[in-house]
């Protein structure tokens, strides 16, 4: 039906951190996507607003808590800002599907973080989903929602 | 690059409302997953959990707010499940956009409900990110997460 697209599915436990991780797409394009989620934590760890803007596509919209949609990477990368005294010291992103249609692809998993503000730190789990669209060979993310997981 | 899939491309403000609406794919199966939101809002009015399990895949996965994933059309009926003495007076979900992608389509929007909860009247709205999937020529949920917004 989709004779291009060439699936791989390949399922194994991580036994050690006790999750499900279930890939189907090409190898090579689950790769980028896997190194692009992985760059995300990094860029927020940074601090790094350029970067961050730059993993959203340009229309991408995301979904905050308690807020209206959020739409357009320069609106994003706002809410993304950190106030004067907070950082972001730790941040990790566990995809547990992450399925490409074409030029599409959707992921769910969890998320982990710690804040550390005014010297105080705070630790954090959620959940998320994203679809992401592959602009100019590049993986970008188009919708990003999430909430929490309680403590 | 996907011959098979005819692409309409609607794009109508509906000002009464105040939001656009964005839906891509073909028309017939756009509007079969049209048909399934409304059902769907009815489905929970009427806390009919029969046709709410069935609205998923047998494996879909629901993101609640401080909750875990929930996976697996059993569990997902229990969440919905209300208490005795609450009831789901009114629920509509407003689409944004439904793009359909072969047997797969993402779809995100806003949702606005009460609740009577010991005749007291409560009024939420949120936000929310749907995978379906195409299963036996039913469009079907297979990821569902949302999130308030503040009133």
């Amino acid at each position: 039906m989709r004779p291009k697209l060439i699936l791989y599915f390949f399922l194994f436990m991580t036994i050690s951190v006790g999750y499900t991780q279930n890939y189907s797409g090409d190898e090579t394009e689950i790769n980028s996507i896997l190194k692009n989620i992985e760059a995300f934590s990094q860029y927020v760890i940074n601090a790094d607003y350029g970067n961050l803007g730059a993993a959203y596509t340009e229309d991408a919209k995301i979904f905050p808590n308690n807020k209206e949609i959020i739409s357009g990477r320069e609106a994003i990368v706002d809410y993304w800002r950190l106030p004067e005294g907070t950082r972001i010291t730790y941040h990790k992103i566990f995809p547990e599907e992450i399925k490409i249609i074409g030029d599409e692809a959707y992921d769910y998993g969890y998320y982990e973080g710690k804040t550390l503000k005014n010297d105080k730190e705070s630790r954090w789990r959620g959940k998320y989903v994203i679809v992401w669209k592959k602009m100019e060979g590049q993986w970008k993310i188009y919708l990003d929602i999430w909430n929490r997981v309680a403590n």
